[in-house]
């Protein structure tokens, strides 16, 4: 590896507050182990937030009977009344990649939705010993 | 203490699988100590536990804007996907016992609700060294 | 049924608020619905509720080592930190009532644990046009 | 703006699934204002996935000891055994996002911890009418 690769690379986990290079290394593969997951359709957890306005009329009703159509990919749903008007869902689902995906694009793309964000990671299986 | 009263009781917690009376004995002060903080009208713990189906048109609206309106004593809200038509909805409240069992009371009471249940708990601070 | 009996009946629901006999009747259907499910072992809903001071050692690994030797039975756990030392957790069962009872019992039992609650609830399947 | 832009803009907006221009403006705009607040340090609402082994001595304890120094940032915590040795723990945290990402960093960044994930939304109020 090229000296002043290696150099840059020291300084960006420096930044980050890690405290030698096999810790940034090993995060770096475990990264790259959830998307290979995700590129070979693997089973994988996925965690969709969602803001909301729950005034806007039937947006509740909508949001849960479309989760309810998919129901064997939710694990769970932790609602937090964030103050008078704004609701956020977390909801934790399982599955393959792509039906994980096309779910959560059909939730976050319900009108009145304000803001929605899927974020992955693995079902931990393959992910021991790394 | 009478000896007959004492053999039944020792019948009693023999059957529910304590090793000893001490042990039981701290369980029934426990719980006398939390039904004391209701009766106080303490600041308290509480568990509502709903079962309903979500065809019933604008149900999970309804519920939803009646949570928001209390918003101050809800902790969260746990929703899971039973099947294709019934929802499980555990809702945490903390706040004085009066506020918490209004607001279930109203919510277990919504037309559609197929079954409701609340249970308490104490928030920890009067049980400690118990 | 007697006069007097239905006169009582009347004075305790209306102090419940009930609007009428019939809502009465429907609540307390459901409930003989769900405490025959528990009779019979068949599979049902419980919601465990547990208050424990974190600092107790090892008292949190104890907790969740028991949890995932029973995985299958547990849907989802709700963690609410509630001050400097309080933890109280929420924990979803499903299953037969025997096994969702035998489990709650050994985490309710656990040394340093302040105070366990278990409700139980119908998967609503059986409660269908109730 | 230029046409050729344009164009690519519409092909890839096409592939996401967006029926037109102004509803992919929009959601452009609403993650440039979630940004935003991340770069001002305002309160947000934080997401932090975690995926660790409970096999690991001490760990669920440890975890639950760092979060609990922090618990007024941390609304609630949802754990899903999912497996008999792999937790997954789903954590919603509120707060300035400073405070926010360096406690996330400490959780992640404890020895055991599989893969960490922590993804951001807004608490709703500077996207009214968006």
């Amino acid at each position: 590896m090229p000296g002043e690769l290696l150099e840059r690379f020291d300084r960006e986990i420096a930044e980050k507050g890690y405290q030698n290079r096999s810790e940034a290394f090993r995060d770096l593969i475990r990264n790259y182990l959830v998307k290979r997951d995700l590129d070979k359709n693997e089973e994988i957890v996925g965690v969709l937030t969602l803001v909301y306005d729950h005034h806007v009329p039937n947006l509740s009703s909508h949001l849960n009977d479309l989760q309810h159509d998919h129901y064997e990919h939710i694990l769970s749903n932790t609602h937090i009344h964030l103050d008078h008007n704004n609701c956020l869902e977390v909801i934790i689902l399982k599955g393959r990649y792509s039906d994980v995906k096309s779910l959560s694009d059909r939730i976050i793309g319900t009108r009145g939705v304000k803001h929605g964000d899927l974020s992955f990671t693995s079902t931990g299986k393959n992910l021991s010993g790394v």
